[in-house]
């Protein structure tokens, strides 16, 4: 039986550059829908703790197997559980627990997390863009929260929209359930970059590659520290980052980083 | 004696559709300026209650009569009470509490709300628009917050701004006292949509249409908590959203939602 | 020795107005690279902390000499420090205290802070950028947080980027480490204009006049109320912000400039 999400280590596009590939690509690979059914979730959450612990990956990328990137979560499945001597209540519970752990896991991953849609993206799948660090879509990419259609308004899916969008435009399309195009998604702020279908693997394989020559450990600080002071008030925020700024100055890949940029070299990293 | 503020219930426009109008228009209608007397807005209020409690409401629209949108707080009906004993303490203390009881009312209200702006709207007159759930704009419509140029800080209105704009935006509205022109406002995201004057009313009607063919009880929980959760930090959105939609599944509309979208036909919402 | 940070009250304009000039220009000049060396942020905290006190100053412009903006800290004089007994760590933790202390003195001053930039801000320079209310750039700015490329992540610019930045935004920009130019910076709302590099100081002079013109008390009093309500929630935010708008009202110079709108006369401001 096929992977229903695979892992694969980019291959060194580049065998020459020094810094190696660390890119690990996480493919929901259950098309046509690519729903987030229970057992997706859960191989998505041990792709990304396996990546969490993996020193060899360095960035990841969320992408998906076929025409759609992800339709949201499996209402058939769930539908099916309505059966169930609780009416679902324990397996709805299960599912939505299961869901923000692994939205939150992006968020709170060490490695920068990076969306590539190329389809439709509706409801926990418009959530997992969202949740990432950075995305780029192409230009047939559409995103939507439509839950409101079937009666079960994108609450969840609402978390991650109103920490990356303004709230019209994440009510316009959680009240609406319709759909907006790539360049609105853009304009919301929800992807980075709107890209020619023929270019989204280029343009990720560039933002990735990127971010991976950086220090490792230096983007898992920051990173972290960067949602964190994020939630604080202002003079809260300034004093954890600075306190951030000089552990990352004495502990970390600073001096190597500071040292190469004095004496004009290409840094070498320590951390993993 | 006409009315300060009218309630008109929307013909329905498509006799035929089974979803009926449900549509309840909220108009200033005290021109040239729409001001936000301490008696408009107590009327404002009662409407806003009112559709609160009305179950053949599924959508407000906050419209406004002639060529202003709103020019805010009725200044001369301030000043004249600068003569009272306490300086107009009391007075001016009644005005914002009901000013910002009223604004909230909208954020809290389980109906959607849309503003329908064709004309100048100006300090709470513009809070009014931010306020709203979405905002639907003509090419006419202009927008300010510009109570710095009689000395008097907008800063209730900033309560809205800075929850819906870039804090850059609002500043160079509330600092220079500035109005900016419809394009503008949608950059800023204080409105979703700018269309000609002649198609406002159509685009609005849309708007609304579609949204009161939803169901009304997960509209009402869904609203509620998108707002509440945008308060809380990343984990406490998190939990709290996963048992909305976990009691959404069990009690709501839900059910007959998915139901009807498994088996292809147009739902039948129990919920008024 | 020449200044390394210049303040010069700006020639008034126009002599036949009567708001006179008003606008103090704190210019860093040290060119090429205008560092934030410690000499430097504390140059510049004096500047901030004698504007605030000097009632002739109604609006800060920050500006800089030569073809950079402001590259940030110094990574010499820092590396430097590493020889120290402590390795450096009370000279980092003073560096960033001082430095965090004075992008809070912005956000925090009564004045309000507008910043010209022309050329590269990068780092604490794009930190700079980001405190203030208001910028203006030429169509020659370009701005990056690129501390990741020395392995030192601008953890402390950050706080300043996600309060006005999307957060995909601004992690393009901390993640890759890479330069945006000035459209994507309006984009970002990171800079409220762009001009060309020859109308910039006029561009930012009719700000700066504008606001100069405003009732410096009620500047004051908005400019704080509006950054403190931002960090509350929407309740206790109307509550305040209703507090703050009757005392406007009842202490500032609203009673003048209300009484002045009614009977169609410039005001005149008794605040300094």
């Amino acid at each position: 039986m096929a992977d229903i999400v695979s892992l694969r280590h980019e291959a060194d596009a580049d065998a020459a550059s020094h810094d190696g590939g660390g890119i690990l690509r996480i493919t929901l690979d259950n098309p046509p829908a690519n729903l987030l059914s229970l057992e997706v979730m859960r191989d998505m959450q041990a792709g990304l703790d396996r990546a969490r612990d993996d020193s060899a990956v360095r960035v990841v990328v969320i992408a998906a197997a076929g025409k759609m990137f992800c339709a949201g979560h499996d209402l058939k499945q769930m539908t099916a559980r309505r059966a169930d001597a609780d009416g679902g209540r324990a397996y709805f519970e299960e599912t939505f627990a299961t869901c923000s752990r692994l939205m939150q896991s992006i968020v709170r991953h060490p490695k920068p997390v990076i969306a590539e849609v190329d389809g439709i993206a509706t409801a926990a799948g418009c959530q997992l863009v969202a949740s990432c660090d950075l995305a780029v879509a192409s230009d047939h990419a559409t995103f939507g929260v439509n839950g409101i259609n079937v009666g079960l308004f994108c609450t969840t899916p609402g978390v991650a929209l109103v920490r990356g969008l303004k709230p019209k435009h994440a009510m316009e399309m959680l009240l609406t359930g319709e759909m907006v195009d790539a360049a609105a998604a853009k304009e919301f702020g929800l992807v980075n970059r709107v890209v020619p279908r023929e270019y989204l693997g280029q343009v990720v394989a560039k933002y990735a590659r990127t971010i991976a020559s950086k220090s490792p450990s230096t983007l898992a600080l920051g990173k972290e520290a960067f949602y964190r002071q994020a939630e604080m008030g202002l003079a809260d925020a300034y004093d954890y980052a600075s306190r951030v700024m000089v552990e990352n100055l004495l502990g970390g890949d600073a001096r190597e980083g500071i040292s190469a940029f004095i004496e004009k070299r290409k840094p070498e990293w320590k951390s993993e």
